[in-house]
């Protein structure tokens, strides 16, 4: 189906046919396009491994384009994880670190619980390899540290990151990935509140 | 590579031929080829995606014998899983539930950080669903829930299956799945120190 949103092209060639716009737009355009076949891909579910060919079919591009660009499948869902995963959540800043952690909590439990995500998050696992796998978890991790710093500069002695990792973002984790159980914000809380009562 | 323990076979016709041997021995054979292929191609790490015409390539079968017994990528990863998770680790019963739970976070430690399982779990993840989610954490959990059920037949009042699974195994499974930092003995012993001071 085509994205309503986008604007009439003129009679649409085959992708690698030059159309006239700026090379950046165009690019721009593709990579638009194949995150976003990416991103329907892993939902589908069917079982089948992601390949480049499938993602350009689904995306309307040359496969030799996205080979050329991403190189293989896990590069690509690195960078669909990458962008995702970057850059779209505050640091909750409540006053406390209580009220921080919860909220953090609160908040990726909601986003594992959203199918597109956790499909996204299941197949970069599945062929992303490190660099996808520091993808999905890279930005949660920074957030943690500027939750713990606030504290810190509140002059209090907050649990290490370490700590705070294994308590509170691996079960988030290992329930969304691995399990079928809900993430209820009772359940996130009580993550919490066992945290700090070590 | 031919498998050296496998017994010389009559001229070897194409694998969908009769060669008179039993079907159920030939299946046997076509299994282990395949589950061995699966195993081999998850840790090439080359970042594509996992496809049936590659697994029946380099297990030396044809692609329409896998589609017909596995159906899927997902479905024969999850089968692998399943048979690689299932019943080759000994429940520890060392006389008291720290002692029991010490020695299964080693162990679980040791064998995610073994990188033929971590590969394997990690594509599983990826590709095989709910159904490959629940054979890399079944036994795991089984073996959890024998470990406290043990605590309780000695009269004492073990911590959840719920809470012991968020302290101990889920920090096993996010760290070995989502980082590169190592899964040492202390650090698998603090996991159980937590749990055992809430």
């Amino acid at each position: 189906m085509p994205a309503p949103t986008s604007p009439p092209s003129s009679t649409g060639g085959p992708a690698g046919g030059p159309t006239g716009s700026r090379p950046g737009g165009r690019s721009a355009r593709v990579r638009v396009a194949v995150h976003r076949a990416v991103q329907e891909l892993v939902v589908d579910e069917t079982g089948e491994g992601l390949t480049i060919p499938v993602v350009a079919a689904r995306a309307g591009v040359h496969a030799t384009t996205v080979y050329r660009r991403w190189g293989s499948v896990g590069e690509l869902l690195a960078d669909v994880a990458t962008s995702r995963f970057s850059g779209d959540i505050v640091v909750p800043d409540t006053g406390s670190l209580r009220g921080d952690l919860e909220r953090y909590a609160f908040d990726l439990a909601k986003d594992l619980g959203d199918p597109d995500t956790l499909a996204l998050v299941r197949a970069t696992i599945g062929t992303g390899g490190e660099q996808g796998a520091a993808a999905c978890r890279g930005e949660r991790q920074r957030q943690l540290e500027a939750i713990l710093g606030r504290e810190q500069a509140r002059g209090e002695e907050p649990p290490s990151l370490e700590r705070t990792t294994d308590a509170v973002l691996a079960p988030l984790y290992y329930r969304a990935v691995f399990t079928d159980d809900p993430l209820t914000p009772d359940w996130a809380r009580g993550l919490v509140a066992h945290l700090l009562a070590d």
